[in-house]
């Protein structure tokens, strides 16, 4: 049986916690990883402080097989991950000599002025390897089993492709989703009944509402495809019981 | 001086984990916290696993003022919150009949079944006093500093106006945005300067991309609002020494 991978998400930014940049980081992060056989077990949104940074990571990253941060990584005096990346590891930090070339080479190229600023950017912890960025080309970098990526949703998409083929995923989880037009109240019973028989597929049970329309999706996650469909056919089976015709996926 | 009030964000949910839906509570819930003079430090994304939550909760209710929660508080066996959440402060849980009246009202109002599984919505932790939910009427409930909140958006947005009077904030935290087309490489220098001046206003550097255009938001934070508008004239001054015009407020 293949093995589980789990990882942590690391948004750092003040300004996902101010509430002026709504994330959406972690949903694509977490769809990508699925795909792949990582399952994100846990995120957390900390600040642009230091120590915090340094903590949290040291926590995560001796919890989790991977740990993936966004954010921090640009020009300015409030981009401070790099730095306590290397202090949580315990290492120095300094400039990258492809990265700088990578750097140099784009700014001449752009006609960009190659500033002290734009050179951080170029700085990775000692025994760190970077992480590609063919968009805006400042790179990421992993050390250890820690990737830190941009927070600009399109850069840290990039750079997460650019991953492909370093990480390596074990049992993939899979999903499938049952929608009907009932009440959770009403199917709950019935419902946990299901899950206390089959306790490795995670039923998961969401209201949504439509304007007038209301019902529920119900999504089972697990390994075994098998199964999976099995308690599929369950469900959707409870919701006929229930005289509601059952549609496979999200409610339309 | 005004005191300086923290809170912390738990999001509970494996579909917020596993990709499935985008969280929007955590910036609803920061800026209107913001309002009040109440700043979010820290945000946990964490499954619906009762030790999990219990483990964490404990540990952030003790080192913030307040901690909100959302998700878990509906009928079906994966709505654990209630249960964590009185296992955490170590008392008993139990039907509260406030709730169960208000419930059995809305059920025979609504012409639904009051089933066994939606009166489990009505139980509290002992000590706990109902968050008002005039949307869908389950409560959400206050234990101690901690606050329970439902995990589907519009109902979380009404339980957290239902608090109005209920919580105490302290320092107004402000901002000001300052926005140019100037790339972050190129004002970063300066910048950091300008931090290091003025260490009381938290500068932030943003860059952003519109199609072909870029540019760079500048957001200051600080309680103190005189500050605030000095460091901000510094900020637009300094992208006047760019020959860039600045403008107020987020990229248009």
């Amino acid at each position: 049986m293949p093995k589980t991978v789990t990882a942590c998400v690391l948004l750092i930014g003040d300004e996902i916690l101010s509430g002026r940049t709504r994330d959406s980081n972690l949903a694509y992060i977490a769809n990508h990883l699925n795909k792949i056989g990582i399952q994100v077990r846990e995120a957390r949104v900390i600040p642009d402080v230091e120590e915090t940074i340094v903590a949290v990571l040291n926590e995560v990253r001796a919890r989790h097989d991977y740990v993936f941060t966004t954010g921090g990584i640009g020009p300015t005096h409030d981009d401070i991950t790099a730095d306590a990346v290397a202090k949580a590891f315990g290492v120095p930090i300094g400039h990258h000599p492809e990265a700088v070339k990578i750097l140099g080479d784009h700014y001449k190229a752009t006609g960009g002025e190659f500033t002290a600023a734009r050179m951080r950017m170029a700085r990775l912890p000692e025994g760190a390897t970077m992480i590609e960025n063919p968009l805006s080309k400042a790179p990421g970098f992993q050390i250890g089993n820690v990737f830190v990526m941009a927070g600009v949703p399109m850069v840290m998409q990039v750079m997460l492709d650019s991953l492909t083929g370093r990480l390596e995923g074990g049992a993939t989880m899979q999903s499938r989703t049952v929608t009907g037009q009932i009440g959770e109240g009403t199917i709950a019973e019935k419902l946990g009944e299901l899950q206390a028989k089959h306790p490795d597929v995670g039923i998961g049970s969401y209201p949504y509402y439509r304007g007038r329309s209301f019902g529920t999706s119900i999504v089972m996650r697990a390994t075994d495809s098998t199964k999976l469909e099995r308690v599929a056919a369950e469900v959707a089976a409870l919701m006929r019981a229930f005289g509601v015709e059952p549609q496979t996926g999200d409610p339309a």
